[in-house]
C-alpha cells in the first residue's frame, strides 16, 4: 500500500473525516451492524483514508456492500474467542466485517504483551479487514512491536514457474514506536509488487504497466495494461525468478499458512484470516532505550544522501505521516466515480447520502 | 539463498559430511572453542552444505577466520542469559561465533514454545549464525512454526532514493512443519534481491548481471557487472521504487529493528543479532489438522499448472530438500579455490587439512 499523492485534483471532493465517518456508520447500521461495531469499522476505515492509503478505506465499501448483498458478510456477528490461554489466542469473526474481529483479536494482544511480553492472537472465518497497517499501528502506540498478516481470499498472485493464480495479495505489516507517538515505523506492504488495482488504472489511462508488476494468461511477464488487465494475474514481489520472485511467492505463503491454515480460515469457502503478533520491547533492551536506539537508526537512514535533493531517503511510515497531516487539513479527496459509487451504495442500503457537495466541502 | 544446482562440476572436490565436520571442528578446536561448541557451528555449517545452501555453510570459514584473527570472534565466548521471563528472553552471544548462541536461543524458545505456546528470543553481541533458514527448520522438527532472522553488519543494501549503502542483506527464514517431518516449508531469503556474491561471480564470468540486482555509485540501477562490483551497492528485494523496492527496503529495516535495535546490538561497532518467534501450532487450529490443511495447502501450490512441464512449481525448501536427499548420497561439491582456502585456514590454525582429494572422494 503506498500513500497517494493525487490530493490536489480539483475534480476531487474533499471531506471531513467526521462526516465521512457519518456516512459510513449510517450504511453499517442500516445492515443491521450494531453501533459501536460500525463505529469501529468506520474508525478503521476512515483512519485509512486520513493516511492517505485510499485503496484501503472508504474505497472498499462497494466491496463490502457486494459482500452483504452476497450473504457473505453478517453485519451481525460479534467474534467469538475460541481459544484463549497465555500470550496466545483464537478468535472467530463468524463471518463479520474483518474490522471489528480484527480490532478485538489487537486489543486482546496488546492486553497480553503488556501483561505477559507477548501477544500473538489469530482470526479465523472472518472478511476484509481493511489496512493491514493500522492493527500495527495500534499496538505501535502503546509502545508495542507488531506484525499484522491477512490473507486474501481472491487470488491474483502466480507463483513462480506457474501460469495460473493461486494466493491473495496477503499483506504483510509492521510498525514500531518511535519517540514520537504520532510517526511510529509503519510497514504495511502486499506480497505482490502492487495491488491489482493499479493495472486497471494503467490500462484505463493508455499506458503500459511496469516490467515485474504483471503477467499474461500463460504466466509470462506482461507489460501491455490491456492484456495485463484481462489475464488479472500479479507476479510476486520481485518479479521473475531470476529478479528474486520466488521470495514474494514465499512471503505470500508464509502470510497465507499463518492467517489461513493456521487459524482454520479455509480460503475455498471465501474465508479470511488475520494474524497478530506483538511484542513489549521492555522484555529485550528496554523500552526507553529501543526507542532511542531506534530513532538514532531513522535518523541514519533519513540521512542518506540521496539521488535527488528533492526526494530525501524516507522510513516506512513517512508517507502516511505526511498524508494525516495533509488531510487532516483540507479533508479526505474523494474521485467522483466512487462518490457515486457511495450514493449507490447507501440507496441500497436505504442511508442518508451525505457526500453532496456542499456539506462535503467544509473543514473537517 | 537458494540451493545450488552445480554439483556435476567434475572439478568439484566431492566430501562427505562426517569428514567436512571432523575438518571444521578441528579448527575451531585449535582457536580454543570447547568441544561441544565447536561441534554444534560445524553442524550448523555442514547441514547447510547439505541443503545446498554454499553460501552460507563451510564457505563462510576463511570469513571467520578474519574475524577470529581480527579480534572480533571470540571463540571461547559462551553465551550468557541476560533476561529469561515467561515466553521472552535475551542473550549475549559475547562475541562468540553466532551459531553456537542462536542454537541455545532457539533451543531456548522452543522450550518456551512447547511449555507455553510461544517463544520469543533475541540474541545480542553476537557474531555471523550462518543460514537463517537453519534455525527456522530447528523448531520444525519439533512440530513448531518459527520465524528466524538476523542483521549482518556490512552494509550492502540501498534504501530506496539514497545513493548510500545502509543495511546488510538482513534475511528472513519462515519454517513449517508438514506431515513429513524432514520436508518442513522453509522459506529463507535475503531482503536484498540477491545475495552480493553473486555480483562478482557474473563479473568473473564476464556477464551483466539482470536488472533489479544492483546499484552503481550514484544509487542508480547498473547491469555492467564490474561497475557493480565496485560499487557493492545491492538494490532491495523489488529493485526500483517502481517495482516495489520499498517493500525490500523496509523488511529490511524491519530486521533490523528486531535484531539489532530491538536487543541493542551495536552495529556501529560491527555487533550482529538475531531474533526468533516460535509458535506452537496446537495452540491455533491444533497441531494434526495443521499438518493436514497444510499438505492440502502444498499440493494446491505443487499442482499449479507450470509454464515449463520439465520445471513445476516449488514450495519453498523444495530446493533444500532435494539438495539434502542428493548430497547425501553424493558428498558435498567443493570448488577448488574453497578447497584452497579451507588449507590456508587450517595452516594458519595449525589445524591438520583432511580434505585431500583421496580421502575426501570417499563416499560420505
Amino acid at each position: 500500500m503506498q500513500a497517494m499523492d493525487t490530493d490536489q485534483d480539483a475534480a476531487m471532493l474533499h471531506v471531513g473525516a467526521a462526516l465521512l465517518h457519518r456516512q459510513i456508520t449510517n450504511v453499517f447500521t442500516r445492515w443491521g451492524m450494531p453501533q459501536e461495531a460500525a463505529d469501529t469499522a468506520a474508525r478503521v476505515m476512515v483512519e485509512t483514508d486520513l493516511s492517505g492509503v485510499d485503496s484501503h478505506g472508504i474505497g472498499m465499501l462497494p466491496y463490502y456492500q457486494q459482500l452483504f448483498s452476497e450473504g457473505r458478510l453478517d453485519p451481525r456477528a460479534m467474534p467469538q474467542v475460541l481459544r484463549d490461554e497465555g500470550p496466545t489466542a483464537l478468535l472467530d469473526a463468524r463471518q463479520g466485517i474483518g474490522h471489528v474481529a480484527a480490532v478485538a483479536a489487537m486489543r486482546l494482544a496488546i492486553d497480553k504483551a503488556l501483561q505477559g511480553g507477548v501477544g500473538i492472537v489469530g482470526v479465523t472465518g472472518s472478511n476484509h479487514y481493511g489496512a493491514a497497517g493500522w492493527y500495527a499501528r495500534m499496538a505501535a502506540e502503546r509502545q508495542l512491536l507488531a506484525l499484522s498478516f491477512t490473507n486474501s481470499p481472491t487470488p491474483f498472485l502466480v507463483p513462480v514457474f506457474g501460469r495460473d493464480r493461486a494466493l491473495g495479495t496477503n499483506p504483510i505489516a509492521f510498525a514500531a514506536p518511535t519517540a514520537d507517538p504520532q510517526r511510529p515505523v509503519l510497514l504495511d506492504m502486499a506480497t505482490t509488487a502492487v495491488a491489482y488495482g493499479k493495472i486497471p488504472i494503467a490500462r484505463r489511462a493508455g499506458v503500459p504497466v511496469p516490467p515485474g508488476w504483471a503477467l499474461d494468461q500463460e504466466g509470462q511477464p506482461e507489460t501491455d495494461s490491456t492484456v495485463a488487465h484481462e489475464a488479472r494475474r500479479l507476479a510476486p514481489l520481485g518479479g521473475t525468478r531470476k529478479q528474486g520472485g520466488h521470495k514474494g511467492y514465499g512471503l505470500a505463503l508464509m502470510v497465507e499458512i499463518l492467517c489461513a491454515t493456521l487459524t482454520g480460515a479455509r480460503v475455498s469457502e471465501g474465508h479470511t484470516g488475520h494474524f497478530f503478533i506483538v511484542i513489549d520491547p521492555a522484555r529485550f533492551l528496554g523500552a526507553e532505550a529501543f526507542r532511542q536506539e531506534l530513532d538514532e537508526l531513522l535518523s541514519r537512514m533519513r540521512g542518506i544522501a540521496p539521488i535527488d535533493p528533492a526526494q530525501p531517503v524516507l522510513v516506512p511510515g513517512d508517507p502516511e505521516h505526511d498524508a494525516i497531516l495533509r488531510r487532516g487539513r483540507e479533508g479526505i479527496p474523494l474521485v467522483p466515480v466512487l462518490v457515486e459509487e457511495i450514493r449507490r451504495v447507501c440507496a441500497e442500503a436505504g442511508a442518508p447520502f451525505l457526500l453532496d457537495t456542499a456539506g462535503a466541502g467544509a473543514a473537517p
